[in-house]
């Protein structure tokens, strides 16, 4: 007798009909002796109609009542799938965020769960309820609702899945599981069936489509198995879980590309400690996160602190402009040279745990990327991720040639 | 400076731009240097739609989960609200029924208020909000959600002040105050501008229309002065008070009608102990409440136990066939004679706190009638009260002759 939490997202309970349907599998999972929880989203687009209302009645609704707003959408859900339950004759329970013991701290809209007590959950299990939880919702410690932020309920699941200890926590969305790339863009692309916490988590931009990063982290801090998989066949999906020493992984697991980043380069900085300091500590005071810094030293370095280097780095798409405001202030202050831009750029970047103890990763990468004369604009990486930034117009290209050139387009 | 509780129904906040009406009427009131509570319903039709939508999803909704279900209605607008409130710059802050310490009993659907814990209330009003609460929902002992029933958010208000000990429970609808009768049926009706809480409860009836009928027990109990205004005007409306020594009540205040009642008369019953119980004990045990109850002994009645009597009462036309199905196997039980029913009947009352100190009403009342050959078929009396079903044919001329044979169409 397992212990499951399956999550729902919005297209999975888009309507009554689609809500049956979940109903009907929760059911066959309850008749086959699991103890069931069910964590639900808002019906397909009801939290963006709800902003739009919230938007209509303020041009800048405050932050507390818009959660008190949008977490109307998971309780509706909630309150019609226990309803439908009960109707077949099982017993069902609902729970909002603050009855299932979901504390958050108190950032409004983008709330992090800080403790569980799901004293109430496991009460409400051991009387053979299945019970029902509105996800993406909890309260902080003045007892006001707060929201967990755009695909919020996957964290609501783990989390939920992690207090209860439950055997598996299966987040239900519109697509198979985890590919090794996205298939929009490379044909070959796989389902991968088990990937590491760590991988997911680089994985993160192709994988926040089927998955909230922070729901990655939590799974990955108390060792929660995760099942994405499909609500709409009974396939297994991908399952995420811990690395262990038997994981036979593949060397890379994934190819991912970000198009959503742009470049700006500081040409002839004086090269100078606390240079970079200013620089990015503007950048930050505005809220502004950077991702890869590069910087190249044109003169002798540390020998020749008279010299200059040049610093380049990205920022999102929608940070750009405001950015590139920041830098033209701070460009002035330290006496840089002219500031060149890129927005036409793509970050392709391959993941693997393999890499850890596999070298030439990079050297097949950078021979795959200059087979098709792309070059290479900017380089990072980490234990078991390179990222380079190429030209946009080569980001498919790209990802088809590492697929194949790590052996991803096999069957494994 | 006054603590004000403000209670707008569904048609005062039916759109954005009600909802800012209403948020004008408090912004005013606030800046007037009053300490406001603002107690909303769910916008016109929504409880409707999410009652429809739970059909849908079960033929019988689960009636805890139709609670979490409902409960949304009145979250959305108190949300709303507060940040209209909000975005002019104003201090308020929105509570739902288990934030603001609304304790009920575990009636799901009907639940009654048991206590208010008011200090997370009073809190926020010494922190200089406006506190905007979500209407016709509480929390049970379990903290399950629950709703009040039709109109609860008059309870919600009324209860509310009490605890708060505010100066006034404002109610806002859509008409002026309380009549003196039903303005579509006798154009002479007049606003009552004050009336005592045991006339406005006798009042019900026509009451209904503008106040919760518990909301005026709970008024009465905890002498809540409640004022029921237009929310379209600035008008004074109908102050509902403790009765006053210094009170000038009119011997008759209010004339109500009740099309909603059938007779059902048991001819020739046995005059004997304990059959009116078994005629009655049925009829408890399937729900159905009995109003009006006239028994006449056709023989000698306690000289002559071994007599016939006749037994007449009244229910709701909708108890109606229900409550003759039982008659005829009570009646078959106790050796009855025939069963009449009549459902085209009126009950008329007049209603007063001057009957209490002037006799001589019943006989103004039958006068009236009688002047227009209306034949009374039953009566019944209160201490402030009394009640004649006729034909319902008759029903709006003798609300209309009533009006006038206790003049309250003239000016006062």
């Amino acid at each position: 007798m397992a212990l499951r939490v399956q999550k729902f997202g919005g297209t999975s309970v888009a309507d009554l009909e689609r809500i049956s349907t979940v109903a009907d599998r929760v059911q066959k999972a309850h008749e086959n002796g699991d103890r069931m929880v069910v964590v639900l989203s808002a019906m397909a687009g009801v939290t963006n109609n709800l902003i739009n209302l919230a938007r209509q009645a303020s041009e800048n609704p405050d932050e507390r009542e818009l959660d008190v707003l949008l977490a109307t959408g998971e309780q509706t859900t909630a309150a019609l799938m226990a309803m439908m339950l009960k109707s077949r004759g099982l017993k069902a329970k609902s729970f909002l965020g603050f009855q299932a013991g979901i504390q958050t701290n108190h950032m409004s809209g983008k709330a992090r769960i800080r403790e569980i007590d799901s004293q109430n959950l496991r009460g409400a299990l051991d009387e053979g309820n299945i019970v029902v939880v509105a996800g993406f919702q909890g309260a902080d410690d003045h007892g006001d609702i707060t929201t967990l932020g755009r695909g919020g309920s996957d964290t609501s699941a783990v989390a939920i899945a992690a207090s209860l200890k439950a055997d598996v926590c299966e987040i239900f969305t519109d697509v198979d599981g985890v590919y090794t790339t996205d298939p929009r863009i490379c044909p070959q692309a796989r389902k991968i069936n088990r990937i590491s916490y760590d991988e997911m988590l680089e994985m993160a931009i192709l994988g926040a489509k089927v998955l909230q990063i922070r729901s990655v982290e939590f799974a990955k801090k108390y060792n929660v198995p995760v099942h994405v998989r499909s609500s709409f066949n009974e396939e297994e999906g991908t399952m995420v879980v811990n690395e262990s020493a038997d994981m036979e992984s593949p060397v890379v697991s994934g190819i991912t590309c970000d198009m959503n980043e742009a470049r700006i380069t500081f040409k002839r900085v004086p090269d100078q400690p606390g240079i970079s300091a200013k620089v990015f500590g503007a950048l930050d005071e505005a809220g502004i996160s950077v991702d890869m810094i590069i910087q190249n030293s044109r003169s002798g370095g540390e020998k020749d602190p008279g010299g200059e280097t040049d610093l380049t780095f990205t920022v999102t798409k929608d940070d750009f402009n405001r950015a590139m405001k920041i830098s033209e202030k701070v460009a002035n202050q330290i006496n840089a040279g002219e500031i060149r831009t890129a927005t036409d750029i793509a970050k392709i970047s391959v993941i693997g745990l393999g890499m850890k103890s596999h070298s030439g990763v990079a050297a097949v990468m950078f021979k795959a990327l200059a087979e098709e004369n792309i070059n290479i604009r900017m380089i990072s990486t980490s234990e078991i991720r390179i990222s380079c930034v190429i030209q946009a117009k080569y980001a498919e290209l790209a990802v088809r040639s590492l697929h194949a050139a790590f052996g991803l387009d096999k069957e494994q």
